[in-house]
């Protein structure tokens, strides 16, 4: 029995593989009409922050894993200390929770970071500013995700908006403005034994601070830069001791070398490609790490595969949106959350591939273009 | 909201098609450990055959579909006169569920079936072999599944076994004997506005009535005979005007014709291979037919995808059973139905898929043999 907290998309997606696996699996959800709480069987509603919620919901589960990083590290250590295996565990878990444990860590073990400094107050980020040059990126240390909890500041001026409305315990972190050519995302997958695979190394387009594109294998990217990605983002699991899923965002500079931006650990949007892209799915091997399976094999089953997130526009029916985009496209890949479709909010993702990049981009495109309400006339989602 | 009726591991796949599909679906299960009904959200538990159980279950639904044919006829022709929609209908589905009614609308628009009749009587029997030679194939109308309801009558001393504890309204039905070189399976989706896709033709392998495993497509099989198949599969579909997947097995003789065997209108265990070979699984294109969305793609992604089923055999555990196999096989896909294991129940199946047949096969046997028991040192499954 999989206990899993969280009730977003990526339980309802580990749902699909952990069915296809013949896994039991539970779900923790913050209520009922949460993307996963209205496919998962067995549904416990409740408080994922409440000690009393968690453990009760933990006692009948032989393993806990996770939609999200926002379960309290203090919570997951009680887990572990009454016995129950917490996969990734809250010491792998606080890297991807806690942004200063994180820079600290990877730059003590040589993992290439921005330039970074915690700063107590305005003043600090200031002087941090005026060291390193403007603009400066200023990181909240817990709660961020989607851009959230993200500020580019300008200049001196803007040195006082990371401080307004923050949370007791949590830090500010300043870092370098790097200027990049793009953002890269490597995944692995591993497992309590050690046992590691890492999937090719995705391409993955933001806009205010989501991800809205991925393309796999990232274009351009040469076999030795791509290994030693891969080698990167295998070392960060094995160094943190993460079991499931690993994230590692990375920024590409122009001269090629990348610095990593943040962790996740768990199924990651730059992986949903794989459902369709990969002989075995992020989710799956996510799953099969978590209850010690080997491992599947990552690598692409096709030349390219696009992911398009399909984010809340104006056509609130989406599986009736899907006429128009099947009828267009008979290849076309295709998961909605079951959300309720409000602006900009993650309600779904389309998938393509074949061998012509350009071609598997445009129905990508045109279909979750479609499916935001874009105007088809006028070139949708582009 | 699609209802589906029967809580068996069609249902079950079916679930997974729908979450990814942002489809709400609904089970009726004729228990709650059934294979879907542990995994669905929204199950009903009741008799499939109680009109008031299942009126019941079906106002809420937008569309009622099927995990087995064996809803009473009569029961669905009320819920079509109370206005909910039942995909395939009631008109076509009964062609499924009555072989004397199959066997006479295929003849009667000149479909290749073998020389039938029905007989009241084991004289009557006996006077068919007679005229046609033994050993005769005896059928009873309806019920029968897996090999059950079938009979391979030597002779004349056999012709009373049919009637034997033969319930009410039940008719049997005779048929030549076909030396058959192999067993053809052809599966075709088809929409309520008439839209009809075909997948390619499986070859099954059948042991004691039971499909054990299927090759996409079909080896030695040349495109015109495949295509001729394809059309035969289509022209039934059209002309009972069928909505979902339509499943046509086939006798193959040696001189390359084909005769049909059987039909079925569901998912079928000979398109399983769909979900990890085709770019578009039988699952997902009866749902499509169902809520009338344009079909995806039945082709292969492929060379050749074998699936093999996993029938009950002394392994009881086979969530930790997939160890062995995962570490030898990092392509295998697996679909455990989450099924109490019992001697030859089918509890899974597993499916590979690549370039060279012979591998692809020994990997599949493999697998599905380490599931059953075999032992590993003698050559699991072969």
């Amino acid at each position: 029995m999989v206990g899993v907290i969280g009730g977003g998309q990526l339980a309802r997606m580990m749902n699909e593989a952990a069915t296809a696996l013949g896994l039991r699996l539970r779900l923790l959800a913050e209520g009922p009409d949460t993307s996963a709480a209205t496919v998962v069987h067995d549904v416990t509603v409740g408080d994922y922050t409440d000690p009393a919620v968690v453990k009760g919901f933990a006692a009948d589960c032989d393993v806990i894993t996770f939609d999200h990083e926002h379960v309290p590290t203090a919570l997951l250590h009680d887990l572990e200390d009454s016995g129950i295996a917490v996969r990734p565990g809250p010491e792998a878990l606080v890297h991807a929770q806690d942004k200063v444990v994180m820079r600290d860590r990877l730059s003590a073990f040589g993992a290439p970071c921005p330039v970074y400094r915690v700063v107590g107050d305005a003043d600090e980020l200031v002087a941090f500013g005026d060291e390193h040059g403007w603009p400066v990126i200023a990181k909240t240390s817990r709660g961020g995700y989607d851009g959230k909890g993200v500020f580019e500041l300008a200049g001196r001026d803007d040195a006082a908006q990371p401080f307004e409305d923050l949370r007791p315990g949590v830090q500010v972190i300043a870092e370098e403005f790097v200027d990049f050519r793009r953002e890269l995302s490597a995944l692995v997958a591993r497992s309590p034994s050690g046992q590691a695979v890492a999937y090719p190394v995705s391409e993955s387009v933001q806009r205010d601070g989501i991800c809205v594109e991925t393309t796999t294998p990232a274009p351009g990217l040469d076999d030795d830069r791509a290994v030693g990605i891969q080698r990167l983002a295998l070392s960060i699991a094995d160094e943190l001791g993460v079991v499931g899923l690993l994230a590692v965002e990375l920024m590409e500079r122009t001269d090629g070398s990348v610095l990593v931006n943040e962790l996740a650990m768990r199924p990651h949007n730059t992986g949903h490609w794989s459902i369709d892209g990969s002989h075995t799915s992020q989710f799956e091997n996510h799953l099969r790490a978590v209850v010690d399976l080997p491992l599947g094999d990552p690598a692409t089953r096709v030349r390219w595969t696009v992911m398009s997130n399909v984010l809340g526009g104006s056509v609130l029916d989406l599986p009736s949106a899907l006429l128009h985009c099947f009828a267009r496209d008979r290849r076309l890949r295709v998961q909605l959350y079951g959300k309720e479709v409000r602006p900009g909010r993650k309600v779904g993702h389309v998938t393509t591939y074949g061998h012509d990049l350009d071609e598997v981009r445009e129905r990508a495109r045109h279909a979750a273009g479609y499916l935001m309400g874009a105007d088809e006339s006028t070139g949708a989602g582009e």
